[in-house]
């Protein structure tokens, strides 16, 4: 037996993601779809023994990510970090003077002049700066202290750290909802913790409710030691975005448990729809006043692969730290600085996001240009995904306010035994078969975690136009078929 | 008191390290300088009440940062990287027809042909076969498979997890060389694991000596579980660079204590100096054959912060994993899944690392005659350093094969006294006055470990020549004045 085998004695059983097993099959397909082109090519008289697939390429719609669907990067992030790059183009007369501005102002915090040399831990400390700025500027003013924010590389989750080196007895419990994006699911868990779930309400628009926070802590005694509480808003994976009054009553609970609250508000940008507006913790909290302002522990995060400039490869992130301790604080500082820095170019990045190019800028009249046909395509595909999806039998979806679609699926029992008698959950026997058959990859909700005896699917939507029209014509027609398969 | 404060019970006692404390002195100095150079500008009649430093502008060799220091980046990675972004370039004239070629491949990889697109988890494919066509070359054929390729944001330590969220109820030990790069010794503890010091033997410059590991092996009973010996070679702090022999050595001794074997081998570009030569642990594996080369198990560390390279920023590394049992593999892969991906613009430097423009490339000349210029250099400072640095009376360095200097420092017995008076580290102390009075940062020993009673610095060489005689020159006068003063 193997030294580290050994040592981990039942190698964690951290749960595998369908959503990874279908990127794999992905692979698989994108290959063998090449290899009947190739052979297509190349042997055009000879009869090919391939099964053939009724589409020649797979359209992934599974990841929240933006340019993975085809969408455009901004011009302005383009150049600039080119520009960062390849100083000689800064001085070139190529590129718009505000692109030009910005990169130089960029370098200049940079040792050296150098997208190439480490930062301090925390980031580069005129970006932390302009971070404190956009929350500043976002919450009416509220505070935000440079001390406070760590540039991280991702809106990671390092934080975490500090909850679950805890030498003391009982296991950390986090609270967390369900659905709830997974990859945070997988975190806490890697680290040791414990997953605390509380229901978020389909019913109610996937509202969160505070009985149920109420019930799901109780539901932990005995069996780990609840210290945070975790929430999505704007949601993911179901796209709902929480009101003023709800978020009230969330800080209310977490004050009088004592619960660290951890806010993911990675999708503050892109909410729409009809009396839905991002209100972030940290100004609602604020604005309660003392004591609970001055007293609640609060962690926000927001990301650079959000929102209309969906940069997900660079790396960019931050996390606000509200009402720390000061000894934490060190320690929290301590733990950060075991990972080097955040990538310059998404510390660059996230520079951007915080402050994108205004009125009057050169660079402003494109800038503004791209993401007003971002939006306008967000609000044709949300309303396009509704239309379809809520037609086909079996479906049903709530309001859409952000961006990821999230329908309920009832399936057919036929359907289901087959998924059991193959060992998978029934939806992602589903996405499995979509997948096959009509080269779409969406996300099980199995992944998220999902009331018990539901089944859904999670899609982004924020795809170019005709992407999204493909896909709603894709899945229609695999669906329409494969409820007949399975009547 | 605040809930973290009680969860986290001491608020673990994570070692400051004094380079950070020297760093925001730093920062403070330059504030003051940039200050004293505003008033002098503004009110030139006015008689300004500052402290006038004896500097202009305070130079840094602590870090491992080549950019930092003033060394230019690699034109061609500069290149490549700004086409990347903005494919506008790939079109255009501007730039050499090798370097559109390779952003042109690079993108291919890249959903939507972005960069801005998250990857898989282990690094984009391409890429990840890329290392291991590199890693085979450099091992004269001994095969490395892309399964076991891990490409990672900087080399970082996500590995060290799997040791220590062991379920074993004693806590997991590693054994860490003294001296010791810093940030690993912050890691393994901030994990919560044990470090386990051996010495490297500083009067045989800095050799890996056996009988030690078994010494410090014995040293761990009762204490902790010992799981794994952490080894750095080519090393940092002190230069050194095992020998083949003294790889062999310690490959038999893990296999006979069936530790887990943890090589940090980012420093195996620069290797100079007569009869020294970098091989990889994996290569001297798989050369003594069976049992051991199928038995051993091994990550192996790389990053493109090092070498002629020094993309520190971009953040680019792998490890490569050998003989892990399959079930520990998927684990890891789990583990990895947690934190997004690497960069990827880290992971196209890192892939230019592998596989620089080669004769008869359009790009060649122009990098062959960069690397080579950086190569002289290194050479040129080292032979320097030792030449100035020897000379000074208390100073004593081995010789350099690396990219740092770690002389010995025999402080008089006043300034140990005064040190101690301030609640200092000696050799702390002596680096904060170098800086204070010099402008000069090097990082104290303090910060590495070091065996008891004995003093060092560390500072890095690879700076262009002007920097590195100027930092000698401040040194040298400090130096003087300082045992002087404590004489
Ligand atoms: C809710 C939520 N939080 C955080 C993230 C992390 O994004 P990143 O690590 O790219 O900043 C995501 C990404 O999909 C997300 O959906
Ligand atoms: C021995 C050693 N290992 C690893 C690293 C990490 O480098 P990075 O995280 O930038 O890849 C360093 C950086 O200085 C180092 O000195």
């Amino acid at each position: 037996m193997n030294v580290l085998q050994e040592i981990i004695p039942n190698v964690k059983n951290m749960k595998q993601l369908q959503n990874l097993v279908l990127a794999r099959r992905a692979s698989q397909i994108k290959e063998e779809l090449r290899q009947s082109e190739f052979s297509n090519l190349c042997f055009k008289f000879t009869c090919s023994q391939r099964v053939r697939k009724p589409f020649k390429e797979v359209i992934n719609v599974s990841w929240g990510d933006a340019h993975k669907t085809g969408m455009k990067p901004l011009s302005f992030v383009q150049q600039v970090l080119a520009a960062c790059l390849y100083p000689q183009l800064v001085n070139s007369d190529r590129l718009p003077v505000g692109v030009r501005q910005r990169a130089q102002s960029l370098l200049k915090g940079c040792d050296g002049g150098s997208v190439g040399s480490y930062t301090a831990t925390r980031g580069i400390s005129e970006r932390v700066h302009r971070v404190s700025e956009f929350i500043t500027r976002r919450d009416g003013g509220a505070p935000s202290y440079p001390e406070n924010i760590f540039i991280s590389p991702g809106s990671q989750w390092n934080i975490l750290n500090v909850l679950v080196n805890s030498e003391a007895s009982h296991r950390t419990g986090v609270l967390t909802p369900v659905p709830c994006y997974s990859i945070a699911l997988m975190s806490i868990r890697g680290l040791g913790a414990v997953t605390v779930p509380y229901n978020l309400n389909e019913e109610q628009g996937w509202e969160l409710q505070v009985e149920e926070l109420h019930r799901a802590l109780e539901s932990a005694k005995g069996v780990c030691n609840p210290v945070a509480l975790y929430v999505i808003n704007p949601g993911n994976p179901a796209g709902y975005v929480q009101s003023r009054k709800s978020i009230q009553e969330v800080i209310q609970f977490v004050s009088e448990k004592r619960l660290f609250l951890l806010a993911d508000e990675v999708y503050q940008d892109c909410v729409h729809g009809e009396n839905s507006e991002f209100v972030s913790y940290k100004r609602v909290l604020a604005e309660m006043g003392p004591p609970l302002s001055d007293t609640v522990e609060l962690a926000s995060f927001h990301s650079a692969s959000k929102g209309f400039m969906g940069e997900c490869g660079l790396r960019g992130g931050y996390v606000e730290l509200v009402n720390l301790d000061l000894a934490v604080m060190k320690y929290i500082y301590k733990l950060f600085s075991t990972d080097a820095c955040a990538p310059v170019l998404g510390q660059f990045a996230l520079d951007m996001m915080m402050k994108p190019p205004q009125p009057g800028d050169p660079s402003y009249p494109l800038y503004s240009m791209e993401t007003q046909h971002i939006r306008t395509t967000l609000v044709h595909n949300v309303k396009r995904v509704l239309e379809v999806v809520n037609n086909l039998p079996g479906f049903c979806c709530q309001p859409v306010k952000g961006v990821f679609a999230f329908p309920r699926l009832h399936l057919p029992p036929k359907a289901i035994q087959k998924a059991k008698e193959m060992g998978m959950q029934p939806d992602a026997f589903y996405c499995m078969r979509l997948l096959e058959e009509a080269g779409v990859i969406v996300s099980p909700g199995c992944d998220y975690g999902q009331k018990e005896g539901t089944h859904h699917i999670r899609f982004y939507i924020m795809t170019p136009e005709d992407t999204m029209e493909e896909v709603l014509r894709r899945l229609s027609s695999f669906h329409t078929q494969f409820m007949k398969d399975f009547s």
